[in-house]
């Protein structure tokens, strides 16, 4: 990517770009097919997952530009619950690492966040299926008078399904079904960090951040939104809910050097980046990729999932294409 | 672009789709080809435009798919002064209304912002390569004891040569050559809005805005540096350069109106929107588009204006390609 005149990259940006993994090179790397439901994409397969698929073609119709799932399944019920029939049977197969964090909680699956779903899934499978994930995070912090602003980190607890003991915000959780999103994060900072109604009261809404990851596990096209609670600086976090190790707050330069290290959640790493460049604290000035930073903050998903008319037209009508 | 299930598009919406019409639908409207300098794209060449260069070969080399500016112009300062006479013919030709607003004041043009520049160009000439500009916003706001919140925005002086009479944040300016981000910040303040140094200590960096607008006058893929000021109650803005012709101090409600209204400069939109996003005014729960409208905010030129070796190795192969 590097062009002759660019500067070495700084580790910020490489850190951005890591998130953004698949954004920036994975269409490239392989056979990724659009997956439809109802006219409309909603995901991305892997090679490794299109290969099970075939396998099962009353469910799954595998086309040579896209997959759709089978458009005889009209509603909810019926599509939530054939897809989850194969998704358990590869559970019990012991197929795809990411079946191992099986849940029994399920997402939504929606062509777009404000749109009506159009069946559920087991949230470890969402993965395999490239589908839209969105989840709230809150920024913890301190103005603390000694220390300047200091932010609170929690680590995962090393039981967790995903990114066990890894470095994480203070409070973050995914949007499960019939949870709202303000809703999601008041529930989550009682659960993960015991904070009083009362100190919630300064949740403030701050934006959203968009990223495309992949890992070995599967495919991470996520939205966070993003809230920033002020906390006083005599109130510590506790975790109620047993997903949590520990606490720790952390003066700016400490908490970036831990975004940094190879022990932050990687799909978390935006918000935190975000927050350090709304608050100041990465600038333009002191930092010369900054504003290919901030857009990896909000990489484009909305364009990538949302053309169903232009790309399925195309294809019907048998002409090669791009895929995405 | 509506799918079927998506809800009618917000005014929110409708406004951030619209400084992005380019981003949008441009592309596939007409024959643009990318602009090369030093086998970097640094812009990009409307129809209209196209006509005029193949009058110059000598300077500018109109390619299938891409125009180049003669490769044998090796420096700055040759590449400068052969673009510019071409520039200033058409000026006197009287050709393309942005160039009534020459101003004699240059841009530099690289193909990154943090890359040497290749050469300057008067910044009355910029839309029509499709070049990259930066500028520096300024949200001054003051947080009033009885109205909350309260936004200053200013109306542009009548004999500005660009968005004459609109409605703009309190303070904006263009890079110019051999001025800073934060140094323009600071003379744009004191130009504009006569704000004392004392009071701009307080002005804090929030990130960055990258849209991609097109006009009857050309292109525009604009990043604003983005800094917020909070002011106290008392102070009120005044002009020092008469390029203002007043300043009005809005309570939120009343400056989101006026954000909405057709009196607005397009291209400052996006600052106003990212101000009330970060601000916690627009929010997930009040705004049916919020993910697609922040994603609008922060489009990915970087990506659209930064594949040269994959691009122009292709065309050198003979083989199609998709120009972007």
């Amino acid at each position: 990517m590097a062009s002759k005149d660019t500067e070495p990259m700084s580790r910020l940006l490489k850190l951005a770009r890591k998130c953004n993994c698949f954004y920036l090179s994975g269409f490239h790397s392989g056979d990724y097919r659009a997956f439809v439901v109802d006219g409309q994409q909603i995901g991305l397969i892997r090679p490794d997952v299109l290969k099970e698929l075939l396998n099962y073609p009353q469910v799954f119709q595998v086309q040579p530009e896209y997959v759709q799932l089978n458009p005889a399944f009209r509603h909810y019920a019926e599509r939530s619950a054939r897809v989850d029939e194969v998704l358990r049977e590869w559970r019990a197969g012991g197929k795809f690492i990411t079946l191992l964090g099986w849940r029994d909680e399920y997402y939504d699956v929606r062509s777009q966040f404000n749109t009506p779903p159009l069946f559920k899934m087991d949230r470890s499978a969402t993965c395999l299926f490239g589908i839209r994930k969105y989840g709230v995070d809150i920024n913890g912090y301190v103005m603390d008078p000694v220390k300047g602003l200091s932010i609170w980190l929690q680590k995962r607890s090393s039981s967790k399904e995903t990114w066990p003991g890894y470095w994480d915000n203070m409070v973050s959780g995914g949007l499960s079904v019939g949870f709202g999103i303000h809703e999601t994060g008041i529930k989550e900072a009682g659960e993960e960090a015991s904070i009083p109604q009362n100190l919630l009261a300064k949740l403030k809404s701050a934006g959203c951040v968009s990223l495309f990851f992949e890992s070995e596990k599967g495919l991470f096209p996520n939205t966070e939104f993003v809230y920033d609670l002020e906390l006083p600086p005599e109130f510590v976090p506790s975790n109620s809910d047993g997903e949590v190790e520990t606490f720790e707050l952390l003066p700016v330069k400490e908490c970036l050097e831990r975004v940094l290290s190879s022990h932050f959640k990687t799909t978390s790493v935006p918000v935190a980046l975000d927050f350090f460049i709304r608050h100041g604290y990465i600038t333009a000035e002191n930092e010369p990729n900054f504003i290919q930073i901030v857009e990896l903050l909000h990489v484009p998903l909305q364009t990538m999932y949302n053309q169903p008319q232009r790309k399925y037209k195309i294809a019907a009508n048998g002409e090669a294409t791009d895929a995405l």
